[in-house]
């Protein structure tokens, strides 16, 4: 199967998954979650599905795990989209869900898809060992939480009213809670469900992740609003530090493919089976949405 | 021992269990999370390890639980209290945390509490077996979710709108939500801790909270601001049918002690041990505070 089959059949394991666990409701805020998790490239999933892969697992076996990290992430967008914290308008090129319905709705239904989020992990259908399923809870918790993800946007929002800027040591602080502790678990998951040992796909992860940071950045300095769906030039605007005001576009780019060979490098004890999570290391820095 | 030292036992093995699970961070993000869980009645973590010791639990071993839901209850209040949602600047007794800091950090500190809640549930240190503490995790993330706590919130937003006013059941059904799911799953919890059935307790918190609910109906209508620790006559002043307003103060507390008596009826397969819990729910409608 070619990358793009791969891609495209992942998306549909986790699509039937998210569809069967969202809530049927006609509230608002049940649309709202509706809408937040729709779209997407749908990166961290297929990291659980590809890891899972490498295991011989289905992608159906890790559907549950990928769906849960999917709702995750997109509570944590509906969140940052919000007027006090980012501001965003557009989204996966559709206005946010703040502008769509209304701020207490955004707030609930990234609310309830968190909830979801462990909802789905804990639920038999993830794994029928409930230590796997424990320790996926876990570990997710503590990747989503304030020594996580939440404390990289407490970082982020302090830098904008810091006296300097960052420097290179505390974006990669930044980018590693922001985005790199669920790409982290998303790359230890696929492991996890197969009971392996999950430190060289975690090691992965974490390169990989950082290059895609490092690939956002150049976007939003260089990319087309129009194709990557969502508003760019903000880090310059708002005079935020990043790896290209920091290392120039030219350097950025250097320094996301020096990530990826080590990204690479960590999937060596897998040989010829991890062939897809390779290409997925190339694929992300040269995306352009 | 009395009940008053009871709950104070139980309160302090909480506070211990949150103190030590609380970020040591020093970012505003951790400082409003350690800011929104003191103080408090502790009414869900008492539940935890009343629950638990029916069954010989010591307060000890129920501590990890209770604490998980004091935290996703406290997230739950910092988000009720933003702007957007019920707008209040004073919770037990303090500026609530959008006041005191901002609405960027109170939506952060509210999304780490709730991952922190998970995180306690799916710590080894909740119980030793993993597969207790994944239905811990998938119950209460039902309970927090779009079907439970979160679509109490949202048909809460929605009737402040509605062109009728709820009526009895309309109520019912926004309170099993709002304040409802969250006490049943403390009452269930003491039991699955104890690898017990849950259902007795379960129905016993259900009864409290409803007169739990009603007895903070009559203490907006009728109490006192400065015992209460937060604002009081909002319901009246945004025209919110409330058990008050359709029932009567006499009628709603005639409502409150017939849920109590059947509360405690929930409560007769344990005899005499049930005794704190007994006195539990005589005292949810009488607390004036």
């Amino acid at each position: 199967m070619s990358f793009a089959t791969r891609r495209e059949a992942a998306a549909r394991a986790i699509a039937v998954r998210l569809d069967a666990a969202l809530p049927s409701g006609d509230m608002p805020v049940h649309a709202a979650m509706r809408h937040a998790v729709s779209g997407g490239k749908r990166l961290r999933g297929f990291l659980v599905i590809e890891g899972a892969a490498l295991f011989e697992l289905a992608p159906e076996r890790a559907a549950t795990a990928a769906a849960a990290i999917e709702a995750l992430h997109a509570y944590s967008l509906v969140h940052d989209d919000l007027p006090c914290m980012d501001d965003d308008d557009l989204r996966r090129g559709q206005p946010t869900v703040h502008v769509r319905w209304d701020e207490a709705t955004a707030v609930l239904a990234g609310d309830a898809l968190q909830s979801l989020a462990f909802e789905l992990l804990a639920d038999p259908s993830c794994h029928p060992d409930p230590g796997v399923r424990a320790d996926l809870t876990l570990r997710l918790a503590r990747a989503a939480g304030a020594q996580g993800m939440v404390l990289g946007q407490a970082l982020d929002i302090a830098a904008e009213t810091a006296e300097t800027p960052l420097d290179l040591d505390g974006i990669a602080a930044l980018q590693a809670g922001k985005t790199g502790a669920l790409i982290a678990w998303s790359g230890a998951a696929g492991a996890l469900l197969a009971s392996a040992d999950p430190a060289p796909l975690e090691l992965y992860a974490r390169r990989l992740g950082l290059a895609f940071q490092i690939a956002d950045d150049l976007m939003d300095a260089q990319g087309d609003e129009a194709r990557a769906g969502k508003r760019l030039r903000k880090d310059a605007a708002a005079g935020k530090a990043t790896f290209v005001s920091l290392l120039g576009a030219e350097g950025a780019r250097a320094r996301a493919d020096a990530l990826v060979t080590e990204a690479q490098a960590a999937l060596d004890g897998y040989g010829a089976r991890a062939g897809t999570l390779r290409d997925l290391a190339a694929y992300v820095v040269r995306r352009d949405a």
